[in-house]
């Protein structure tokens, strides 16, 4: 029997194993919002510690100014490659708890529409997800007595409430933390039977523009007429941002956009997404944004600029005429292929500068600025991967595209050059930071199974 | 001597028996915003009731909702003419109390830059200036008898905290209340020695708009791109708005708008008004509005659109990259002249919708509405105050507007027909809601010695 199929016949035959130990970590109620889990947060880091050297890993729980990291290392003498895995064993709190059907952190299996699935806070996002990794690398190391490749494991605790300790640690623990390449399990997949590599991410520019214009507040009988008006300025300043097609029109903003190349294009166009059920969920009635790109292609392959929030003058009920002294919204921009976060928060600020009227002052302040990340299509790590996804899911996986960011991913790659292939096995329906959230059976042990392959594939990397 | 000479000689003679009473009306903290001051208020309005009855008015206090009213008639037999007095016994609350340099409701005459001033809450908002009317009849009923016209007097508690009693009194009462012409002395002197008569009062339609454009608030990772945005929506509207010469673009704004006759705007380019000096007061760098037009006839003759607050998505600190599924802001008109409140209403919402893009859904929710007043300036009644301000004074008064509101105003002429001459002799530092609260001598001389000439001038109204 090969390596690879000793590796799979393992996690087969031991699955009822695994989910017990799957089971052990949900059962740590490690949320990291609410302090007063501060210590179930701990106690789920030396765990997970604990799990790794238990199967050989140098493995330690490291302290930060927040939740502690978990950091193991099993390196093989005379492995070709080395990868770094990233995932997070801190949850979304369960509330609201009357929903649950049965205690968040206390898991159990059950008959879903598609087979058995695990159910408790953490099950998919992202305990049973990271799982499927550390089961693999335990199967590899149990049925072969090594590893395929070097790995290095970082797990964090905050990933729920901001990340605000991940990038100081990995600041201060570059050295150790590099390898050939990244992977997480944090995404999903493109549905139950199609395995997905996300390999696109959009990058994110956020801002707060605050205008003034008078030195208190003014009653409207007194001054209105004469008083300029914050709010009023600042609602034109907003009307710009964008052409009536759809697009930003901030000069210079579309610099390093690049149209889809035509293969992934049609990948997409192939894939029968559902726009209208999509945008129906959401109550959303028609889709909006630029004109003439198909949905999928607008959150996964193009850059936007949103106001996430504004506010200026009376907000409570009934009514005051107040003329406020000033008004101020928050703005985000998700940015795609080259496009630079730096200039593009210089090109916002001068395009409302430039438009500002007599007797207005504008204020900025940023909220973080990360570039786009896309994996390039002929990236050999890609090519491996995707061909243990092939094996096991007798399916070609799907390059998909995220609207989101995961500005870590962005410190991989500015500041060690290493890629990161993100390849998760959660579905749609997974009610991640909801009540009753699950994980499918089949994506526990079919991701468990695929990263087997992949680590197999990746060894062949030259 | 003639009756008027005979009552100003009484009012001289017992300045000091008036500010007695004066005082003892300021010592009654009837702070009407503050429940703990309940029973303060009801005595401040015995006392005025009191007060009335001795010098034989057919007095009493009238319970409300709220705190009570004070009504009082002397109608002398073969009187030609009736008028109603509105005024406040209730008072602003005092703090922050470390900014008087003496106990604000211990009154008491110290020396001003102009002579000598009351100082005390209450002082010249409304008591002091409302005395100024109750020793005008005292004085014509102590020196002659009687009082040359028959006089209602209407006193509320409430005016400090948005007169929710008075409008339902006024209408279970109307018959009770109803005379020829309407005084009020709750306004202010163009200048220390400039008399004046507001005869224009703006409008005031208060509306909310929001906008929704989806079920739930989304992730702008998520849906940005494909989700319409309802701050940007609302930007959209809110920009279109005013025109870019500073005018309200609704289309029929204007209608009922009259350009200010010549005599008016001659005597307001007269008066010397320090435009450069009112802005600066409120940190306001230059006039804004419509293009062409001093501040003043902005403030006291022309419409206005002001935003006066505005929310949607996250406002808090930091940042939430959310695309929330709804944004609102309150929107109120400033009116003049012959503007038509519900037509001003019903043209902003059919402009508004009628510009809403596709998968955006609009609600309006109304905060009021009220036509602008304005005293024909062939007022026989306005000419014969203002007579009796020249005789005072010996100078022009000035026919000032007001950019504010006066709800009840607008009430009297509309349920009752009648005109009010607004006549006030306050002066723009009396401090009026601010601590060390003063009230010129001689505006409580001088004003108590105006209104008896007044009252001797309508006598002669046929």
């Amino acid at each position: 029997m090969s390596d690879i199929n000793a590796v799979l016949a393992r996690i087969d035959g031991n699955l009822d194993a695994s989910l017990k130990r799957l089971f052990e970590f949900l059962a740590i109620p490690s949320i990291s919002t609410d302090s007063a889990y501060r210590a179930e947060c701990r106690r789920a880091a030396q765990w997970a510690a604990d799990q790794l050297a238990g199967i050989g890993f140098q493995a330690r729980v490291a302290d930060t100014a927040g939740h502690p990291m978990v950091v193991a290392h099993r390196k093989p003498a005379g492995a070709a490659r080395h990868v770094l895995f990233y995932g997070h064993y801190d949850v979304q709190p369960p509330d609201p708890l009357d929903l649950w059907k049965t205690p968040p952190f206390e898991p159990r299996l059950e008959e879903g529409p598609r087979g058995r699935q695990i159910v408790g806070r953490g099950s998919s996002d992202d305990k049973g997800q990271l799982s499927t990794f550390l089961e693999a690398a335990r199967a590899w190391i149990e049925a072969t007595g090594e590893l395929p490749v070097a790995v290095t494991i970082l797990l964090e605790g905050e990933e729920e409430s901001g990340s605000p300790s991940l990038k100081p640690f990995f600041d201060a623990h570059k050295d150790e933390l590099k390898a050939d390449l990244a992977l997480v399990c944090d995404t999903g997949m493109w549905d139950a039977s199609t395995p997905a590599v996300t390999t696109r991410l959009r990058g994110l520019v956020g801002e707060e523009v605050t205008v003034t214009t008078a030195g208190r507040d003014l009653h409207s009988g007194m001054y209105g007429g004469p008083a300029l008006n914050p709010i009023k300025v600042l609602a034109n300043l907003l009307a710009t941002l964008h052409t009536a097609d759809g697009r930003v029109a901030i000069p210079g903003f579309y610099e390093g956009v690049e149209e889809l190349p035509e293969a992934i294009a049609a990948q997409w166009r192939g894939l029968g997404f559902d726009e209208k059920g999509f945008l129906g969920e959401a109550g959303l009635g028609v889709a909006a944004g630029e004109e003439g790109r198909s949905v999928l292609e607008k959150i996964w392959a193009r850059p936007t600029c949103e106001i996430n929030g504004i506010t200026g003058g009376y907000t409570g009920e009934g009514f005051k005429t107040v003329i406020p002294a000033q008004a101020s919204a928050k703005i985000s921009f998700r940015l795609v292929g080259g496009q630079d976060p730096i200039r593009i928060r210089e090109a916002f600020r001068a395009f409302l500068s430039g438009q500002l009227p007599e007797g207005a002052k504008i204020g900025f302040r940023e909220h973080g600025a990360s570039a786009a990340l896309e994996l390039p299509a002929d990236s050999p790590a890609l090519a491996l991967a995707a061909a243990g996804l092939r094996e096991e899911w007798n399916r070609e996986p799907i390059l998909m595209g995220s609207g989101g960011s995961i500005p870590i991913v962005g410190a991989f790659k500015r500041d060690l050059g290493m890629d990161t292939l993100l390849i998760g096995f959660a579905l749609d329906d997974d009610r991640i930071h909801s009540p009753n959230e699950k994980y499918e059976l089949t994506s526990f042990h079919k991701g468990t199974r695929s990263w087997a392959r992949i680590l197999a594939r990746l060894a062949q990397w030259r």
